[in-house]
């Protein structure tokens, strides 16, 4: 947690907030400071600021805040992604969130199996939670949308189009001949298959809409591993 | 797994050879094939090749194997982290062999938890396990060499001028003028610090052996992420 992450609840004022919970666990054992010393701190979708701790207690804190900067630009990117097995996921949405992106889409496709959709953390409260750890990793403040899709073909035919509108449409694929740009400044968006890539179908269903195949090289990487290198390669700040 | 990796222990002749075990599970319950498909195989630190399978039985099978080409090419890279944790260590050995590293290091620092050096995942087999895993996954068969460092000091001291001689030094550092270089050709070594980074001191030191300090941006990324977006960066293949 490198960025203590505030709700509208925990304003007091425009200036104080109390915080409970996970977050004063956090400063009593890992950051392991006391009464006085001054944190990095952001309001949900708003600034940041440098927090005094005015009151440290074993299951609440006061903090007096002054607001100094905005939160950091997001990645020109919409990330479609098809749904990992549950233990992946997680750590996608953190990667994800920490890099910056802001609109995420899990879809289903035929090598997803169908129990991931049934997992627990696809839970409201669970993809808030993973979306706040990596909001707090990347001292940012602006919660990421994400967007779950149980049906390939209706998502494919009816939203991608607008969806994608006036952006570049790549989708990773290890199998085709252009290597994937780098370093691009334009509004993206990027479409990962499941572990086992997509199928023939649905990739000429995808490039209908005028998505273009690009790979990585000849190593295949795990989708948990595409994801971070996609997005280093392609937004390089 | 992309790639069923060999050991010379499996090979009975040539182009023939006898697996066992995990691998065997993996052909049932992953690739739920039967006798006469083809697999992808490798030897260890040797070719790939097309192999037939002939004769599977529950724990074991035979595989008749056709030669074609050589592993793909390793990454032009010495890289060298803080030890992490045990349960990142698993997946930062697995990315690193995936991506192509041949030559890693974990160094002790002065934010390492003295615990971590206890972590099983250090014994020689589990070292070795989670490489195959990682070479399986890229189709490559050339083992990396794994080495632990215990001390700081001796290592930066008395060996790290050794280690990274004739090549370009970057100290991956979050707070630092200089962001770190993309699609570079030449021989790197790269230094990752432990979550919550290097000391002055430590930084100091590496400093002193030629190493600069590079950022990735402004959004702090855990060593899990950083080591996949350095990698992809500094190398695009």
């Amino acid at each position: 947690m490198n960025l203590l992450l505030l709700q509208p609840e925990n304003m007091l004022s425009e200036n104080l907030a109390e915080i409970s919970g996970r977050q004063v666990q956090h400063i009593h054992e890992t950051l392991n400071v006391e009464a006085g010393c001054q944190l990095t701190v952001g309001l949900l979708n708003e600034r940041i600021g440098r927090a005094t701790l005015l009151d440290l207690q074993k299951d609440s804190a006061r903090l007096e805040i002054e607001w100094t900067s905005n939160s950091p630009v997001p990645l020109p990117l919409t990330l479609i992604i098809g749904l990992p097995r549950p233990k992946m996921l997680k750590r996608i949405i953190q990667t994800a969130t920490t890099m910056g992106v802001k609109e995420l889409y899990f879809i289903n496709s035929w090598k997803v199996e169908k129990s991931f959709w049934q997992s627990p953390w696809l839970s409201d409260e669970k993809l808030l939670e993973n979306c706040i750890l990596g909001l707090e990793q990347a001292k940012d403040t602006i919660m990421p949308k994400i967007h779950l899709r149980k049906l390939f073909k209706p998502f494919v035919e009816d939203e991608l189009a607008a969806i994608s509108e006036g952006s570049l449409k790549l989708l990773a694929h290890p199998i085709t001949e252009k290597a994937c740009p780098a370093n691009i400044q334009s509004q993206t968006t990027l479409i990962i298959g499941p572990e086992g890539g997509f199928t023939p179908y649905e990739i000429s269903k995808l490039e209908e809409v005028g998505f273009e195949t690009v790979h990585l090289g000849s190593r295949i990487l795990r989708v948990e591993t595409a994801v971070p290198v996609l997005l280093g390669r392609l937004f390089q700040s």
